[in-house]
């Protein structure tokens, strides 16, 4: 039985399961494996090998492979429905979630998933990870759980690689894949971690922005001081990183790093056409989370704003006293974590070394600055005549109702640029999140149709490319 | 016995009481009194009443009295050397202390004071507290001490003022002193919270910048956002925040709010060369805490930058992911505690509206700004006619074998300008901090030579005033 003649059961399976994917992804959920923070490395590890048992039990060879970061869960098919011609895939997907701060404003415990519907009537999964990418990551596996149970086999030779540092710029991936990149070369890589157009619209991305993220610290005095004593006199740093902060921008919004734009291409104006027309608005975009002006390059619309054009943003700052009251002290240190969500070809690299000079030629007398690397991928764009981008919209389009749109995408996922570069493979991006899933914030949530659907196109995408 | 005639056996009294005087001083300095934090009210209170039992052990009627925040501690001596036209003194003082964050910077817990030696030989009593207040308010009350021990009385009219929100703006004592300024109105009041011009050099202080502090926090959306998705859309509060910090000073370092130097005269030819003779230069005075270059306004002497000159800075600020690590989020909010140190005849309460006019014009669309205010009190200038300050320059002399000096400073003691104002009397301002003390800073200091003269220095001072 090949996998297009399965897939009427395969459906059905993965709708007569419901209740138990959605068990399962509670289950995975309900480990708080936080990357970025090393208290919770053990949870971190937890998550790694809850993901390998499910894996193993569809069939995959499936290791907990070591990293100097956290680990790296690797479930290989050996083989499957490759006889046929059908490609060979790569899945990747992350079982890290982001921190949970302001934990106040969580409505239910973020490590507590539950079912909620929202006023207009949508059941929703409500919990850090419940979308990203824990339950983009079980719509897969549930589609290849469906499989195994109608045909008693994975529907195609599948390579796992959930990994446990997305979230933090995937900093142990990178050598991980260079050093191993012949046993993970494969057709195609297929990835769950993006969005749809909107909640009937499906879509493939074809663009992800890359993303420059530094953290820079800037020392004044050797401590803290008494600003009745020493102010006026000694130099701020927090005043310092303000006024560098604010030189990063122009009046019309444009970022000063020079060079920043190199690599950055006009778009064809078919493709801006096309753009326009998908009719972004700021009341329908910005409107949901209380904002009504694109507050981005002039002039440009908001579409390419939070897509096609390169940005800047400061993700936190931190000195002085923070507590509750006053405190009448000049700091010692201030610090920010700013980030660049690049487009194109511009060059991570160049980017970080000319924003250090651009900090470094902003100091004043008694100012130093030290900086940390949190990330530096460059953008990634999939080749439009992959023959896979057709066959994933077709099948997205009959899950759907409505036809597959392929747009950019505002985000990263740091290694799909090395899919390219090192594995030599294109990377279908599909995914289900929405714009209203709080994802990264307080009470983030995933549709139960996201889930539900999700799971349900997968195994029509994996038809379509087994033939 | 007159308070002269005491004084040779009062001056040895507290030589030779020094050891017992050092262990009450850790006894005070133990109690963690930080007012501008609510988690600490139980231990202002019970350094209100330890206070308060010390003094009621030297003669004083003492009541700790009910405010809106936390209690005053009066005593009074009720009488005592009045008859012969000496002056009835308030001394006012403080028992909270600043928060002690950064608490790892701290080489011993601030709360557990020792005797420390440094390499120089000095011998220093570390602890939060050891000079800022509660060390400063011991000298006085030691040479109180010793007169009671010798004489059997108190050497003059004196009534105690210990208030305890002096390090978060004294919010509750300005009502309490003018809803009983008839109870509180004496012929002067004395303060010990100042500096040493320099450790041989003895100072009272003539003048204190006033402080107006702001609290702004600027929201934009309704919640934290994705950068990936929002970047380059939406309204950033940390770079908004950072462009009106930055704007707030130009580049000759003069604050640019609408009327700042409305009421800030240039100093007379006169008392500028007696400034510039004290010769503070950046080795001296930034040197020790590692910086070398004046940050102020470019055209004044570092001296007057830190004393004479208002100034803005940020004391804090915060915003977004401050953790370890990388979190790719656009905050809803950011905020900074905002500082401004006034002088001569500035109004506090039109450069707040300035200010928060200043930071509102600057909002782009879909941001907001809040403020809260936690001090707003004018400058205070010390009548240069008053005898006491001439009595207090010769009884300094006198211990110190170094002239005393008369010097402004950079610093604020709010309640000091509505003794002024509201009970019409000077204050004579005399301490015996250093600035290598650290005060609100890990490690704070005392000298013992500070403690133990600084006694002594009280037991001249008050015989010089009671004749």
């Amino acid at each position: 039985m090949t996998a297009s003649q399965a897939l009427p059961a395969v459906l059905d399976r993965i709708d007569a399961d419901i209740d138990a994917s959605i068990k399962r992804l509670f289950d995975f959920v309900r480990i708080p494996s936080i990357s970025t923070d090393s208290a919770y490395n053990d949870f971190c590890r937890a998550a790694a090998e809850h993901i390998a048992s499910d894996l193993d039990s569809l069939g995959f060879d499936t290791v907990v492979r070591a990293t100097a970061g956290h680990p790296v869960v690797i479930g290989k098919s050996n083989g499957g429905a490759t006889a046929n011609g059908a490609p060979s895939v790569l899945f990747y997907g992350h079982y890290d979630v982001q921190p949970v701060d302001p934990l106040d404003l969580w409505k239910t415990p973020p490590f507590e998933p539950r079912i909620d519907t929202l006023p207009d009537g949508r059941k929703i999964i409500v919990g850090r990870g419940a979308c990203d990418d824990k339950g983009q990551v079980m719509t897969f596996v549930e589609a290849l759980r469906a499989y195994k149970a109608v045909t008693g086999k994975l529907p195609l030779d599948i390579t796992m690689m959930i990994e446990g540092e997305e979230e933090c710029g995937s900093k142990s991936l990178f050598p991980f894949v260079r050093q191993n990149a012949a046993e993970f070369k494969r057709d195609l890589a297929l990835v769950c971690d993006t969005g749809m157009w909107d909640p009937r619209t499906p879509s493939v991305t074809t663009s992800l922005r890359g993303l420059l993220y530094e953290e820079v610290t800037i020392t004044c005095a050797d401590r803290d001081l008494h600003s009745g004593i020493f102010g006026g006199g000694a130099a701020n740093p927090i005043n310092v990183l303000a006024r560098i902060i604010a030189a990063l921008h122009d009046g019309n919004g444009r970022v000063t790093v020079p060079g920043f734009y190199d690599g950055v291409q006009e778009l064809p104006a078919d493709i801006k056409a096309e753009l326009k027309a998908l009719n972004m608005t700021p009341e329908s975009f910005l409107g949901p989370v209380g904002l009504k002006v694109p507050a981005g390059e002039k002039d440009c619309m908001l579409i390419e704003q939070v897509s096609t054009r390169p940005t800047c943003d400061v993700n936190g700052i931190i000195g002085g006293y923070t507590g509750e009251g006053a405190k009448t002290v000049i700091a010692a240190q201030a610090s920010a974590k700013i980030s660049f969500r690049l487009v194109g070809e511009q060059n991570p690299e160049k980017i970080r070394d000319s924003f250090r000079a651009f900090v470094r030629e902003r100091l004043p007398a008694d100012a130093k600055a030290e900086f940390i690397n949190h990330s530096c991928s460059p953008a990634i764009q999939v080749s439009y005549d992959n023959p896979a981008l057709g066959k994933a919209r077709a099948a997205l389009t009959a899950e759907w109702g409505a036809k597959a749109v392929a747009v950019g995408s505002g985000g990263s996922i740091p290694i799909v640029g090395d899919f390219k570069t090192v594995l030599g493979m294109d990377t279908l991006l599909v995914g289900f999140g929405l714009d209203d899933d709080r994802v990264h914030s307080p009470n983030e949530k995933y549709d139960l149709t996201s889930f539900h659907k999700g799971a349900r196109s997968w195994a029509r995408i994996i038809a379509a490319l087994a033939g």
